[in-house]
C-alpha cells in the first residue's frame, strides 16, 4: 500500500497522509457501483438531477470555510482566489441545473411518419441520452472548478452519468474532503449509491480508463498525460471517447494602433495576465506580438517594470516548480530569446516598480474579471504575490530551494521574424515572451508558425477594424475563443462560452467550460415507429415544455 | 505506377483501368488545393453553399442513366436499387441545402455582457465554424449514397469544408465519373477550385489521413480498416477527429406475443431483410431471438422456406465474396450453430418456396421502405435475386467459382442459452442466425453478451408494452436506433435520424446519416467582446433569421 501525501507547496512538507492509493480491485468495485447507478440516476429525470446539482452546490457552500482552508494549504493559491473558485464551482453546478430545466440540450427531434420525395418515411424521434459512467481527471491548477466538484463532474451528472473522479495528487485532501461533502449531499438528494466515486494514485487512474464500465473520460492536464491515457483507451476492446483539455500558448497580438493608444496600459495588463495565478492557467497568454518602434518599446518597458517589481510566486507542486525552472532556463538560453525582466530586478526605465505594480495589476484583474463569472481565474494577481511575500517563506526562496515550490516571474523578448520554436510552446508558470514585429507581413508570417490554442487575443486601436478583421481570419482556424481588447485569463461559465480548440489545445470538438460541455457525455438515440408508451416523455407528441425540432422546424416553448 | 481496375463482379473480369493510383505528391497537391479552397468555400455563405448542393444534385440527376449503368456493371447491385440510391443521394444533397437555409445547425448563441452571480460577464458569442478540409472514404456497398456524392461529402460541403474523397476500389469507374460530374457542377456554381478532390489506391488513402491540411475524416468500412487509419492519425503531430461507421450485428427480438400473432410474416420478412442487397448493409439484421415453442417454430420455418427458395446472390467484390465464404463456413462449423437453410435447398415444410418468396419479400420490402426515403436500402430484395437469376452467370456459381463473386443465402439456428460467440459477430453478406430463447431470463442473459450495434429491433404483439419496455431499457445502451415492428435495413435521411452507436458500431457520438451528420465537420468558436463588424452576421444583434439562443433562451425565427 502506498500512502497519498498532502504537501504544503509553501514549505514542501508533507502535512498528512490523506488515503492509500486505490487498488485495482477497489477501482473495479467503484466502476461497478457507477454502472449500477446509471439507470436510477437517469430515472431521477431532469428535475430530479437539477435538484441534485443544487443540493451539491448548497453543501459545498456550507463547507466553504473548511474547503478553502485546506485547499489553500495544499495549493498555495490564496484564500481570495479559492473563495472565488468555490463560488465559480457552485455557480457552475446551479447553471447546469438550469440547463436541465431548459431541456434544449436533449436536441429532441420528431419526424412524424409521412411521404417524402423518397417515398414513405417511418416515424423517427431522436434525442440525446446519457453515455454511461464517466471518469473525470482532476486538474492541479483548479482544486475545485476543474476537480472533484468541477465542470466535468457537473456536466456529467447533469447528463445523467455517474462519475468516478481521479483525484489530482497535488490536492488529495481537498479532493477527499469535497468528495465526502458531495456524497453526503447526493445521498440526501436521493441519488443512487455509486453516483460519485473517487480514486487516488496514478495506477488507479490507468485502471479507471481501462475499465469496461467507464464510457467516457474528461481530462484536464498535459499533452503527455493525455497521450498516455489515449494509449490505454486504444488498447480497450471498445475504445471510448476521451475529452482532453491539454496545452495552450494563447497568443496576443497588439496592433500598432493599440500600442499607439495605450502602450503602458497593455504592457502592465499583459504582465498581470501572464502572472495571474502564478501563470498556472491553461489560458495564460504565453506570447505577445508587439510592433517595433517607440509605442511598442513603451509597452515592453511597462511590462518589464511590472515583472521586475513582482516577487517569486508559490507554485502548485514540486513537479510544476521543477518543470518551470527547466522551462525558463531553456527559454533564457535559447538564441533569439532575451530575458529582459524577472522578479526582483529593478525596472530598466520608468517609476519604481513597487509603485507601479499594484495599480496596473489591479486594473488587469478587473478587466480579466470581465470574465467575472470566472472568478477562479479572475482574482487579483496581487493575492498570489501576497501569498508569497506575506506570511510564507522569504521571498527569493526559489523552486528547488528546499523550503517550498516557487517560481520567478520572467519576461523575455524576441524578434517575430526570427521566432525560436521554444517561444511557441507552452511553459506552465509566470513566464511569457514578447515578440516584436515590423509590419504586417512580418506578423502574419510569425502567426502562421504557431500551434493551435484555446484562445487568441487582439488588442486593437479605437474603432480599428481592418487589421483586426484580417487577424481574426488568420487566428480563427487555430483558436477556440477570440478575445478583443481583453485578456484570455478569465473564462466565464455561460451558454455561449467555448473552452476548446484544435490540437494541442484539446483533442475534441467540444468544450469543457460552459453549458454545452454537457454534450460530451451524451449520445443520440433514435426511436423508430415506437408506441408512445415506450418513448421518453420528451419525445411524445403532447410534450411541449422544452425546445424541440418537429417535422424539420424549431418549435419554441409555448 | 499501378493501374486501378474496374471489375465486373458478375464475371470477375477487369473491364477497364480507370486511373493510376494517386501518388503521395499528387495527394499533397490535392490537399493543398483543398486548404486553399477552405476560406472561399466558407465565404460562399449558407445561401451560396445551399445553391452549390442543389447544383450538385441537379447534375447528378442529369447523369443518372450513365451513372446507374456504370455502377451496376461495377457493383452488380441492379438498376432498381441503384436508381433508388441515386435518388437517395440527390435527396440528401437537397436536404443539407435546407439545413443551411434553416441555420439552426450553427448553434448560434449570444450572451450579452452583464452581471451574473459571479460578477460581470463579458459579451460572448458562440457558433460552429467549418473544421477545414475533410477526407471521405467511400464505402463498397453504397457506390453513391456513401461514396463520392454521399452523406459524408454532402454534410462536409454543407458545413463549409472542402472534401477529398478516397474512391473505394470496388467501384472506381463510378467514383471517377460521379466526381467529374460534381466538379463540373461545382465550378459552374461558383465553388472555388479545390472544393472537391479524389484519390485512388490504398497508399493514397493513408497519405490523405496523414496530411497536415486534412482536419477530419469520414469513414464507412471495417473495424480493421478503421484501426489502421486511427493508428496513422495517432502518429500525426496533431491527431484529428475520425468518424468511423464500422461493424454492426443489429439484433432483432421477437416477443412471444409477436410470434403468436404473425410468425410466418416475421419469418419471411426477416429473411427478406437479411438478404436485401445481398446482405451487404451495415444495418443487416444478423441475429434474431425467437421464442421456443410452436409459434417460434412456425417463424423459423417461414424464414427457412424463404431462404431455401432464394438463389445465390452477386456480391460486391472478390474480398467480400471470399470473406463471406470463410465466414459462413466458420459459422456452419461452429458447435451450437446449425445450418438450417441455404439457397437452392427445398423448404423443410410448407408450400413450395418458389410460390412463397416473392410475396413475403415484397411485403418486407414495402415495410422496410417505410424507410422509404432510404431507397438505397429499401428496394425489393427481389431485384437482387433477379440480378443473379436473370441475365448473369448460372445460379449456383458460388463465390470463388471463377465466374464471378456470389454468395449463398444462409440461415442458421442456435439456442440463446448457449449462444456461440461467432453468432454475435457481424458476417457481411446474406447470412443470419436465429437463436431460440426459453423465457425472459434466457433472453435477457443472451442480450447481455451482445456487442453494441447501429440498431436493435423489437417485434411486439398487438398493443404489447411491458416486455417491449424492458427490452428497450436493455437494448438502448447498446444501440443507436431502436425499431419497433419493422426492420433495420431502411435508414431514412431526415432530421431525427441517428445512424451511430457505441463501439464497434462507430467510434463517435455523432451520426453519419441525417441532418445532424453536419456536426462532425464543425467546431465551436466563441468571440469575446467583439465589435459587431468583426462578428459573423449570424451572431450580430440585429440578425434574427435563424434559431438562436440569446441570453440563455431559445429564440424562434420571428
Amino acid at each position: 500500500m502506498t500512502g497519498v501525501p498532502s504537501i504544503d507547496p509553501r514549505s514542501g512538507e508533507t502535512v498528512e497522509i490523506v488515503a492509500q492509493e486505490t487498488t485495482t480491485a477497489e477501482v473495479d468495485q467503484l466502476c461497478q457501483a457507477a454502472l449500477t447507478a446509471a439507470a436510477p440516476l437517469e430515472d431521477l429525470g431532469r428535475d430530479g438531477r437539477a435538484a441534485l446539482l443544487i443540493s451539491l452546490a448548497d453543501a459545498l457552500e456550507d463547507a466553504r470555510e473548511q474547503v478553502v482552508a485546506i485547499a489553500d494549504r495544499e495549493t498555495g493559491l490564496g484564500a481570495t482566489r479559492l473563495n472565488g473558485e468555490l463560488t465559480r464551482t457552485t455557480y457552475q453546478l446551479r447553471l447546469f441545473a438550469s440547463v436541465l430545466t431548459d431541456g434544449g440540450y436533449l436536441e429532441a427531434t420528431v419526424d412524424h411518419a409521412g411521404d417524402t420525395p423518397m417515398g414513405p418515411r417511418p416515424d423517427l424521434r431522436r434525442m440525446l441520452v446519457p453515455i454511461g459512467p464517466v471518469a473525470v481527471f482532476g486538474a492541479s491548477n483548479f482544486p475545485l472548478a476543474f476537480s472533484v466538484p468541477g465542470g466535468d463532474t457537473a456536466s456529467a451528472l447533469a447528463a445523467g452519468c455517474p462519475v468516478v473522479v481521479k483525484a489530482h495528487g497535488s490536492h488529495p485532501a481537498t479532493s477527499q474532503l469535497v468528495f465526502d461533502v458531495l456524497v453526503e449531499a447526493a445521498r440526501k438528494a436521493g441519488a443512487p449509491d455509486g453516483t460519485l466515486g473517487i480514486v487516488h494514485g496514478q495506477q488507479a487512474g490507468a485502471d479507471l480508463v481501462a475499465h469496461p464500465a467507464i464510457r467516457a473520460v474528461g481530462f484536464t492536464g498535459s499533452t503527455a498525460g493525455a497521450r498516455a491515457l489515449l494509449t490505454i483507451i486504444e488498447q480497450r476492446p471498445d475504445p471510448i471517447p476521451f475529452f482532453g483539455e491539454l496545452s495552450s500558448l494563447n497568443p496576443v497580438v497588439v496592433t500598432p494602433a493599440a500600442a499607439a493608444q495605450r502602450a503602458a496600459q497593455i504592457g502592465a495588463d499583459f504582465a498581470a495576465s501572464f502572472t495571474l495565478g502564478a501563470g498556472q492557467f491553461c489560458t495564460k497568454p504565453g506570447l505577445a506580438f508587439v510592433p517595433t518602434g517607440p509605442d511598442g518599446d513603451a509597452l515592453v518597458e511597462a511590462a518589464q517594470r511590472a515583472i521586475s517589481a513582482a516577487e517569486p510566486m508559490v507554485l502548485l507542486n514540486a513537479g510544476i516548480a521543477a518543470s518551470y525552472q527547466r522551462g525558463t532556463a531553456t527559454l533564457s538560453g535559447t538564441p533569439g530569446l532575451t530575458p529582459t525582466a524577472s522578479a526582483g530586478q529593478s525596472a530598466p526605465t520608468g517609476p519604481p516598480a513597487s509603485a507601479d505594480l499594484p495599480a496596473s495589476v489591479g486594473q488587469a484583474a478587473a478587466r480579466s474579471a470581465s470574465g467575472g463569472s470566472a472568478p477562479g481565474e479572475a482574482v487579483s494577481a496581487g493575492s498570489n504575490v501576497q501569498a508569497v511575500s506575506a506570511g510564507e517563506p522569504a521571498p527569493g526562496a526559489l523552486a528547488g530551494g528546499g523550503t517550498g515550490y516557487f517560481g520567478t516571474p520572467t519576461l523575455l523578448t524576441a524578434t517575430a521574424a526570427d521566432l525560436p520554436r521554444e517561444a511557441t510552446e507552452e511553459c506552465f508558470g509566470p513566464v511569457a515572451v514578447i515578440a516584436r514585429y515590423d509590419g504586417e507581413a512580418d506578423l502574419f508570417a510569425a502567426l502562421a508558425t504557431l500551434p493551435s490554442s484555446l484562445t487568441a487575443t487582439v488588442q486593437r486601436g479605437p474603432g480599428e477594424t481592418a487589421l483586426p478583421s484580417e487577424l481574426t481570419r488568420r487566428l480563427r482556424p487555430h483558436a477556440g475563443r477570440i478575445i478583443y481588447d481583453g485578456y484570455p485569463t478569465g473564462v466565464a461559465v455561460s451558454w455561449a462560452q467555448h473552452h476548446g480548440g484544435p490540437w494541442p489545445a484539446t483533442n475534441t470538438q467540444h468544450t469543457s467550460v460552459g453549458t454545452s460541455a454537457i454534450r460530451r457525455f451524451l449520445r443520440p438515440v433514435t426511436w423508430q415507429n415506437a408506441p408512445a408508451d415506450l418513448l421518453p416523455e420528451e419525445l411524445r407528441d403532447e410534450f411541449d415544455s422544452i425546445p424541440r425540432r418537429v417535422d424539420g422546424r424549431f418549435r419554441p416553448i409555448p
